[in-house]
């Protein structure tokens, strides 16, 4: 019986053929992780890492989309990190998902983790003293890079990740100048690109980036994902990805 | 009477207000031109350069949106420059748009110019030595970067930029990595980018980008541009633009 604490609960996911503990008080997981889950491709030989994985919701809806070699998952907030790994044995997935507190920057930490075929990442988006901060800490640490920066991110991605293995991650598009430069400055090739628009006639809130770790240049920029139809309504893009399908 | 060399035609622009003359055995200009223009946000009060003229498509779509201070117009083909010229001449517009022949490279030529509130290009989508190259001089240096590099192309905007001044251009999403490399290189802060898709299915093709020199980071990614709807017709969004209207 896995242990639950106060304010937490039990979320299905995948169809309920998975679960997630989650804390509606501090952070719960958005769109945008599923969204990314399903922008990576993944295949059952790949060795995956996730930075700064919270609540773990990547590392299970990765496993949901296909059994994995195995995953490995980074969490600073520590009671983040015990949450997370009450989620794995929860599915019984410990002995292939294993979460990790602690700071990615830490390289006697990463260091024995190895190099990975794939890399993902669900950062912060604001910088720190932008806009609103949020009340509750944990959130605020989701949210604003108050343990990180996006430098850091893309630079512990690389010491991670194996020569032509890839890098996948969300972000906001306000941040695409720095995003570019700093995959540069880190050997990454942005080879895959696609815009996350609220629907047909708003600017994108999101980008769903694949980067490759000494890559060739040269960028695929897809066709772009709605959220919702004109009317409002949920796309058939999202419900397609919501179901496990191909959007 | 405005001459005609062999090979060449008078086409009408803007509903018959404007007139070009193009070779179509060399190059005639495309729907990206027409992107482009609709793309930068005109105002009468402005001084425009145009990086890389060609037939001088862009001055004559520039005009026709709004009458501008001015426009000045590079051109490194002479005899282009000169079909450029008598296009001027055709629609009176010779003491508004000058262009000039030469190599915007040149600082000799560029200096005595001045600065610009907007600086346009629709350079040569690709390097040279990649692809297909084209039989015909003329559109081979249109099409491949045989006079200039895209770097080259961005140091002489910034030569001739105002501070908060804006650049804008199109090109490949293929290049986004080095578009915005070179932007920050020389201080160009991205801040609109529009993707151009085939249609609501297909990877972008072309990519139109804003830039202010010396400006603040921060990017807007507006709402894709169609050019067909998905039964093969022309997207009500270019029709839009065609008839010079907003898209």
């Amino acid at each position: 019986m896995t242990a639950l604490y106060p304010h937490e609960r039990i979320d299905d996911l995948q169809n309920g053929t998975l679960k997630i503990i989650q804390n509606p008080q501090a952070f719960c997981f958005g769109t945008d992780a599923v969204l990314l889950a399903h922008y990576a491709r993944i295949k059952s030989n790949l060795r995956v890492l996730d930075l700064g994985t919270g609540t773990g919701i990547l590392p299970l809806l990765i496993w949901g989309q296909c059994p994995v070699q195995e995953i490995h998952a980074i969490e600073i907030q520590s009671a983040m990190a015990d949450m997370a790994r009450r989620s794995m044995q929860l599915n019984q997935l410990d002995d292939h998902i294993h979460v990790h507190s602690g700071d990615y920057r830490d390289t006697g930490l990463m260091k024995p983790l190895g190099t990975f075929d794939l890399i993902m990442a669900n950062p912060p988006y604001h910088k720190e003293g932008t806009g609103e901060p949020n009340q509750n800490t944990s959130a605020h640490i989701a949210r604003f890079e108050v343990t990180t920066s996006l430098q850091e991110l893309i630079q512990a991605a690389a010491r991670a990740c194996k020569p032509g293995g890839r890098f996948c991650m969300v972000h906001q598009p306000k941040r695409l100048t720095e995003l570019f430069a700093c995959m540069q400055t880190y050997h990454f090739a942005v080879k895959r690109m696609r815009m996350v628009h609220p629907n047909i006639h708003k600017d994108a809130t999101l980008v769903l980036l694949e980067a490759v770790y000494q890559g060739k240049a040269g960028l695929r920029v897809a066709e772009p994902l709605f959220l919702y139809e004109p009317d409002g309504t949920v796309s058939s893009q999202i419900q397609a990805i919501y179901q496990g399908g191909r959007a």
